[in-house]
Parts: structure tokens; C-alpha cells; sequence
């Protein structure tokens, strides 16, 4: 295996799934060590720091990459197993962010209500304890939570010539913003372009299902990915593969349609693994789909379609792969940066 | 306590929340053993009952109530635990019905395509094992699942002199179809008028998150509930509390607007338990928040945000209630029907 | 005919559509000539009056009726024609009430947003001239606008057992708050229950498209309607007819549900005026289809589908009773009240 | 005023917004003749040609532009003023295409149902009567309808340096495919980059509000339009102007939110125009508002909110500018092609 280790310069974080040159040619089986900028592009360092002065600009949820995955085609499939994530930082800050988040106004939406008030929390990550920690504002309450590291931004360049900015997510990725996205997961995503043009970022050292105020325990991060290719079988929508789950993503508004498009994926895949068809997959997955909901915030709402293997005989999705990719992973020992 | 057996007649059904006289008064406190019909009335009893003429009726999710709860006035809150749900049959149900469930296009919001074909799924109930099997009628498929029996529907009459269809989940409770609603959990309703007039039933032998089709295994069911009355302090929308978790469950349309108010009553929750103001609860409600779905397939739907209690200090709700029914449920013993 | 004038005590006022007791029995093609309080129940008279301190209450939207209507039977169409409106005080009213309205968040989807100013703005309306007036609070901008009298509420008792408030627009009608319910309309309803128990109430001097702010120039109204029945043929979703359109109107959430739902409807009546089949329809609809939205503001909202008649061969709906409706209401010369 | 011809080559069509090199400079104030390829890029041409085999691409709405408008920089105001629409081809072409379409499941919403049937509809174009004829399929209904041509696209280069499909309406314009963008309307957009890149396309013969099925009856164009630069200014949301109305055009989903959008962007100009604060505002919308749904069929929704000027006191808008193009575009006389 290739081991390949990129620290983008500021000049070369991207905002964008597609439109950008790529960063580095990589070949399927590739190993990554990567660093992530926080989404904030790092201006966020004190809870003085408020969004709407230090985010005064385009340049939000800076990615790492694009890589161009050598033989990578239309209809391909990737497959990306995140090795390892490690805060790369001793803390995180999540922000409430006037008429950003769940539980606001949006531009989107807008009423003629007054913003919330502004609010910069920092958590400082306790690498021992491995916890972050919750300070209230408001009154003395403090709370040690476990850290969780995880990915808010996994993609590829979009289908139809597209350009999306990496606060989007949708079919071809993005920022799906679930907490699913943790070591040891498996990732596959369509490809749409030659190259496939794959990046990530946007690290969280915690967040909850539904991402409420916008912003989660953002950081910088430390990323060990195995980038591997599967020649065609793209899935419509992003698919995730754990030890214990397989899963499938979908994006859209309303909520009840990014759903659909995940339930309809794992129909789909449940029948291409087990030789369901499509009503009896349907009739299976009422009785056993988990829905853990991703984000309720971004430019899309993203739900998770998650079913527990255990429920069902071993049935290796893609070969095997993730089986595979688990085993490489390990066989890599422990990763420092 | 007082321990009431009520078994209903079908004359004794309800098919309403509000708008039915009470089959039976009832101190706060009472241990109240029923049992309540399948959600299609007990009219599909095999394979070869197709829903499209078993099901053409308004006599649909019959309920078994409501109970006038004495003292109960508006602004009150009932706490209702499930003590035990053990299946009455040895089977359930689940169908693929015509313009209904979350994957086809429904009245509400119709299409000009087909609707589906039918077909009605048994699901033998081994009480030994504890298991529901289903087998696929498109190939030779066949799968043990754990059961984990709930209730779908458990409510009280509405407000603003409404009676709703017992197929309605929204804030005074009804279908909201969520496997949290199982065997240790405490239910906290508003009281909307004087006695309360619970009803609950639409049993589920087991159902995933969304209630992808519709119909999970519909069974009908043995219930054991303790029925108590705080006064006062009656939530916006149904609160849940097992031993390990709290959770809000919020009913509308589209799904972020069920979800925002099972959120909004959260964070006023959390407020109370922890006096935080609603920035910090909002804040900490980003990273701990957990978002199972509960439906997406009734005429509203119901999400649900939960809270692992272990991240939390110790607060006991509505002064410690939920233990006290634990404790007074385990001194019942081994519930035999 | 005969003609019938009711003009309700304070006590004979309803506030649901179902569960109330019939005021009077009429026979089909009765002329009703009635007194509707306005939606706040006249408890906004000065621009002093803030619909939180005044409104306090469940007593909102009083309607006029229920009228039983001999020979109604579930599935059978009431044809009800506005002969005549006339505002019954001169002056209107509009209210910002908080949490309540289409640019503000609502109890439905919350956020944490503070709620908007209140303010209530008292139309003087201008007999000689049909105007009402606006008066701007923040500034001395003055606008007379041309009267266009209109109920918000008109439907019958809703199938399977429910009583709704009449603050919901629904398929037995309501709150549908559309402006095209005017002098000269036929709105055709499905009976639901035996005698069907129809009501109308919520004048509005004026209202946009939409009503945006929640609360049109509402004011108490003389009406006068004759009502008619049908046997057989009751549609799906409310119809109005007048010299020059055709219109259904569909209320639901998300907002295209509405749409949906308005516009299949539209379908299958084209296909019984024109014998044309479900795709040829949807086709020739794609090009002739209007949509003035009606409210985005009640708990369902309400779209219209248009049709002008002038695009479309004759083809009399109903028998041509719209024609002899408009006839019969000539015959009344001019009401006085 | 410069007065320029563009004839675009089929390689010189263009499928996105952003994205691509411009097809030519122009001066504000520049009056453009062009033609337009249909939404088909011209591959339906009879009533056999069927889209799932003809559409098999991602050449869809094909745009002719980008124009590069010197010394436009972003914030500033696109106007485009359009003088003329003419069918440049005898006829014009709608179709019924497989999980397309308002009133079928679509990817972004999947169900299991099949597809509706296809159908491809060959209106004739009849320049002296200047109607447009529909012929049904499954009975022998034949219609005349008035021709009444308009552009379904018109945009400019989008923000955060995104590039969207030509399927797309957002904040940039795009596909928002309202009637209303036609003959003597002006177009205000916001420039999002330099040089603004701005293309239209998308000619409709004849459309109705929503364009139900998702194709109007599509033909190539002539256009004739003048686009003028207004520095500084550029509203959130695009605006239309005509001699008669002021309207806006949200875009999102649910379409509430398109909605929503629509009408805050009104309010704000409502408030530049009268001096109203926005609660003033807000209120007069409420009583005046117009509301013609623009689609509920692309990636996003459009709703139009539309206000009479003749409710209004005068006040130009843009400093009058609308009326100086209108009386530019007369001056140019009848235009030929």
C-alpha cells in the first residue's frame, strides 16, 4: 500500500465538491494521513470570537483534497475507511451563529424575527479523559462529555457539471454532517467524474444526531484514510459500512425526502445482498431500519438509514471490502502525527 | 394501588382521542390490566386477507379507553407507565396497503401513478423465543427477529374542543408509532380536559424507526400500565423517560417541524432539570442529542429527541416519578394474563 | 325557496366543524340570509387591543351554524352559493399576533426566536366608496384599497368521527382562507356525515393572496347563500365554481401537498366535464393550470387550482346548477339587511 | 444603444449557470437579439419520440450566453428588459417523462410505485392565430389556447463560486419557470461575480402556473431582450417588474420557504419604495399580495409574490428604469428575424 501524508498551506483548502484542480494523483489502496482545517478556517479561537465578525466571508468548511483517484470513472464506486481521527487541537468551538442552525430563521427561510443572540462556546479537548468539555453561559453549569471524533464532510465532485460549496450536502456527499462518519466506517460514494476529485474535512470531536444549533464540536483534524476503488456499482446515494451496520444517506428538503431517499437506497441494498425484492425489502426494512438523523441544518437535511447486521445473515456487501479495508487498517498499527 | 382489569367488547372500542364517553373512572395511582385489539380490528388474519377489503372501514386502530382519570384538569400532566406488553396471539400482522405508507404516494399527497400491489405478511410470534418471523413472498427468504413490543398510540382527548382520529399522532399524544413507547417507559401527557380521558393501543410486536410501510407487526396485546397524575406542570408536547433515557416526541409536517418541536421542548426541559437558559440548553442539545424517528407514514409525523441520562448529573424528573412507578411496578411481581 | 334568516345570539356561536348541535334544519335550496361575528369574536375594536392580552382564549373563529340539511348523506355534494356579502361594521380589523402567522415562527415549527412586535390595525371601511383603509404605525403612509368581501371559513362536519376546530382547513373545507370564496361562487363539499352540519363564518373585507400576516380586514359579515344538495358526486377535496373558473382547493403540509392535492383534483373533474383520461388531463392542466395560493398560515395550508372557463369548451358542471344558482340569487333583487 | 445578434452553434450552448466561459462582451445597456435552443436541446420532435430515450443526457436546458457584462461586480443589479418573444419553429413540444413531474415520485422523493406511462404532445404553433393546439391521446378532445411565450430560465453566475445545473432556480435566477418572465417584463438579478455571466433559455410557447407535469409546451425562441446594469443594489431574491405588477421570486423546497423568500424580498421592497418599516409592510402584503405559484416540479420550487401598481401610490422603482426600457424597446419597432 501506498502511504501518502498531505498538510494543505491555506492556499490549498478548497470549498467546493468539483471545480478545483486536484491536490495530489493517488492510486486505489492508497493510505492518507491528511490534516483538516476546522470549518470555521480557523477564526474561531475564543469565546470572543463572534461568527458574525470572524465568518464575515465565502470561505467556510475549507476541505482537504481534492484527490484524483487514478482509474476512477463515472459509475465507479469509492470506497474511503476512515483509519483513524485524532483532535488535532486541544479544544473545539461550536457557535451559534445569527439565523444559521435548526432552531432559527434561515435565509432560506426567512421570517422577520430578530436573530438569536451570539454565543461562542469553547470545549477543550481532554486528551487523557478523552472528553470535551461543556462550559454554560448563562449559569455555572460544566459538563465533561466523551469525545466522539468524526467527519462532517466526506465528497466527491458533483454529476451534471455542478459545483457545489462544501456546506452542501447531497447525492454526491458533502456535508452530510452525521456522526455515523467515525473510525472505522466505511464510506461509498458514486463517482461522477474521472478522477473522482475526493475530498473531506469539517471535523467534529462531538456532535449529536441532527447537528440543532448548527455547529458542532468543530476542530481541526488528524485523518488516516484507506482510499480504495470498486469498478462500477455506484450507488445512487452515499452508503456507510460499519463492523456492526450498514447504512445509507440521503439529503434533501423536506426531511421526509432526504428519508425516503435513504430507505429506498437501503431497499436496494438489501435486495442486491439477500435477493429480496423491492416490496418484500420494504416489508423487512419497516420492521428493522433504525433513523438516526444526520443534520436539520444545512443547505439539505440529511437522514441515515441504518440496519444492525446482526438482524441479518452475513451477507458481505461489495465483496468484502470493508472486511478488507478493516484488516489493512489494522495491519498499519498505531497511526501518530 | 388500586389494579383494574378492563378487557373491551368491540362495542367498547374507540377509534377516537376526545369525543368518547369513559369506559371506566379511575384514582390516580391505579395498576390498570387491559388488552387492546390489532390496529385493523382483528379483520387480517392470514395471508390471503388483503387490506384493500379487510380494511373498508372508518373502524380502524381501535383503542381501548379512554379511562376518566379522577382529579385530572387542564394543565395537568399524566404519567403513564408501561408495566408489561406481552402478545395476545401468536402471531401479528403487517400489510402493504394501497396509497398508504412512507414509499408510495398517498391522499394527502397524491400522485397519478399505481398504488402498489398488496400483500399481507404473518409474522409467527415464538414465545419462547421471544422472536416474530418473517418470510419473503418473492423468494424463500426467511428471518428470526427479537420481538420488542410497544405501543403505537397512547393518548389523551385534544385540546380546543377536537376529537381526533385514533390514526393522529400530535401533541396530545395518539399514533405516534415510536418503539421508545416499550415495556419500563413513563409517558407524560398534558391534561386537556377535566378527567384526561386516556385511551392507548395499536400494539406492536416489533417495529423499526419510521414505520417505513405503514403497519409494523401488528398484534393485539396485554397491557399492564400504572396510571398517576401530577398537577400542573403539564408539557407542550409527550415527554418519555426510561431508566436510561428522556425523550420529547413532536408530531407534524414536513418531518423538521415534528423534529423542531420534539428539540424546543427539550431544550425547556433540560431547562428545568439544570437551569440552563435556552442559548446553553440549545448548545448542549447540539452534542448530545439523539434523533430516532419515530414515523413517517401518519397523518403527522412523529420524531423523537432523546438523551442518554449517564451524560447528565443526576436530576430526577417531575420529582423523581419515574423510579417510584419502577419501584411500584416491580412490587406487582410477574404479571400473568 | 324558502328563506331563511339566523342571526346567532353570542351563545349560539360554534367553534368546530362537527360535534355541535345542528341551530337550525333546513331543506336543500333553502336561501340562508346570516350574521357572522368576526374571527377574533369581536374582541378587537381599537388599535389598543393586542390579540395577546385579547384573545386569550379558545373561543376563536366563531362560525354560523351548524345548519342540517335534510336529505344530506355521507357522499352526497352540498352546493353552497354566496349571494350576497355585505360588511356588517365599518371597520375591519388586522392583528400581528405573535407566534402566529406566515414570516414569524409558530408553535408548529418553533424556534427560539422572540416573537415579533405586536400591533393591530383598524381598517375604516368606506361604504360609498368600497374601500377599506390602511394606516402605517411606523410611518404616516395611508392607503384606501378596494373592498372584496370574502369568508375564510366555509365547510361541513368532517368524515371519520373527527371535529375539527374551525381554525383548520381540511378536506370538509374550514379555515381555507382563500379569496376566490366571493360573491357569485358555488362551493361544492362532500357530505360526510348524515344532514351534513355546514358552517361559515370569518369575513374578510379584504385579504392577499396567501394572508400572509395570518389575519386578513376580518370583520362581522352579512351573508346570504342558498344551499343545495346534490345526491351523489361528493368530491374528494373542496370545489368552487364561479361565472368565469373553475377551482379546487387542497390543504395540507409541506405547501405542494396543497398543491397536490388541489391539482388532482382538478384532473378528475376535467375528466368527467371532457372525458379525458388522467395523463391528458394532467397535460392540458400543465398548460392552463392557475394557482393563487390561498393562506399559508393555519395549521394546513390551502392552494387553489384555476381554471378559466373561457380556455375550455362548455361543459356545465353539476348539471348547470351553478347557472341556476346564479339565476335563483338574481331573483333576490337586492338584500338589505 | 448597441444592438447585438447571437445565433449560438449547438457547441456553444451552455448546461450550467457559472461555470462556463462567456460567449460574448456586451456593454450595459446593449440590446441582444438571440435565439434559443428548446428545453430538449431539440431532440422531441413528434409525438414518438419519447424522452426516456431521446433525454438519455445531461445536455438538458441548454442556455445561450454567458454574457459578459462589462463593469458588472458583485452586489450590483443586473436588468434585463425582455422586448420580444417569438416561436422561432411551428410548434412546440410537452412530455410526460418517467419519475418527472409534479404529480409522480421523483429520485428526490422516491417511491416504490412505477413510473406513469410516457406521452409526448405536439402542440402546433399557428402564427397568424397565435395559439397553440393540444390534441389528447386517449380520447379525441382538440384545444386552441392562446399562445402566450416566456422564458422558463433567465440567470445569472451563482455565489460561493458554485456552478448549477440549467435545471436549477435559486438566488441567482435560473429555472424559475414562472409565465410571468415575459414579453415587457425587466428582471432584476444580483451579480454574484464579476463580469455577472449572464444566459437565458428555456422558451415555453404557453405555460400554466406550475407547470404541472414539468415541461410547458417548449419550442425554440426568438428573443429580443436589453440588458442594463444598475450599480449597487442587488436584491437577495430575483425581481420582476412590469407595467402593471412588482413581483419576487423565491425558489427552495418546501415550497413555503420559496414562498417565505418571495415575500420577505417583497417586504423589503415595499419598504425602499414607501418608506414602511417591515412590520407596515408585512401588514399591507397581507391585504394585497398576489401569489402565482411559478413551479412545483424543478430542484427547488418557485412561488411569485405580485403586487398590482395600481394599488400603490406611484413610486419607479430603480429610479424608473423599467420605463425607460420599455420606451428604449419601442423604439427599436417591430423586430424581425
Amino acid at each position: 500500500m501506498d502511504h501518502v501524508t498531505f498538510v494543505p498551506t491555506v492556499d490549498q483548502l478548497n470549498y467546493t465538491f468539483g471545480g478545483a484542480e486536484p491536490v495530489l494523483r493517488i492510486k486505489p489502496g492508497t493510505v492518507l494521513t491528511l490534516w483538516t482545517e476546522d470549518a470555521y478556517g480557523g477564526r474561531i479561537t475564543s469565546r470572543d470570537d463572534k461568527a458574525s465578525v470572524a465568518l464575515d466571508t465565502e470561505d467556510l468548511n475549507p476541505q482537504t483534497g481534492p484527490f484524483w483517484i487514478e482509474g476512477a470513472e463515472p459509475g465507479d464506486t469509492l470506497a474511503v475507511h476512515l483509519v483513524d481521527l485524532t483532535p488535532a487541537r486541544s479544544w473545539g468551538a461550536s457557535t451559534l451563529i445569527p439565523f444559521f442552525g435548526g432552531l432559527t430563521s434561515v435565509p432560506a427561510s426567512p421570517t422577520l424575527q430578530e436573530p438569536l443572540p451570539e454565543r461562542t462556546y469553547i470545549y477543550e479537548y481532554d486528551r487523557a479523559a478523552d472528553t470535551v468539555g461543556f462550559s454554560a453561559q448563562g449559569s455555572n453549569f460544566e459538563l465533561s462529555l466523551p469525545a466522539n471524533p468524526m467527519l462532517g464532510t466526506v465528497g466527491v465532485a458533483p454529476a451534471r457539471r455542478e459545483v457545489r460549496s462544501s456546506l452542501v450536502p447531497d447525492a454526491f456527499g458533502g456535508n452530510m454532517d452525521t456522526p455515523e462518519m467515525r473510525i472505522g466506517a466505511t464510506c461509498y460514494l458514486r463517482v461522477n467524474v474521472e478522477g473522482a476529485l475526493f475530498s473531506l474535512g469539517d471535523g467534529h470531536y462531538r456532535q449529536g444526531e441532527g447537528e440543532s444549533c448548527g455547529t458542532a464540536v468543530e476542530g481541526a483534524m488528524h485523518v488516516t484514510a484507506i482510499v480504495d476503488l470498486i469498478k462500477g456499482g455506484g450507488p445512487e446515494w452515499p452508503r456507510l459500512e460499519s463492523d456492526t451496520h450498514l447504512m445509507c444517506i440521503g439529503s434533501g428538503r423536506p426531511l421526509e425526502e432526504a428519508w425516503r431517499a435513504s430507505q429506498v437506497e437501503m431497499i436496494g441494498w438489501l435486495g442486491d445482498l439477500y435477493g429480496l425484492d423491492r416490496l418484500d425489502a420494504y416489508q423487512l426494512l419497516t420492521q428493522i431500519s433504525q433513523v438516526p438523523i444526520a443534520n436539520v441544518v444545512d443547505t439539505n437535511y440529511s437522514a441515515v438509514t441504518k440496519i444492525d447486521k446482526q438482524l441479518l445473515p452475513p451477507s458481505p456487501a461489495y465483496g468484502g471490502i470493508h472486511a478488507e479495508l478493516r484488516s489493512a487498517a489494522k495491519s498499519l498499527g498505531t497511526i501518530s502525527y
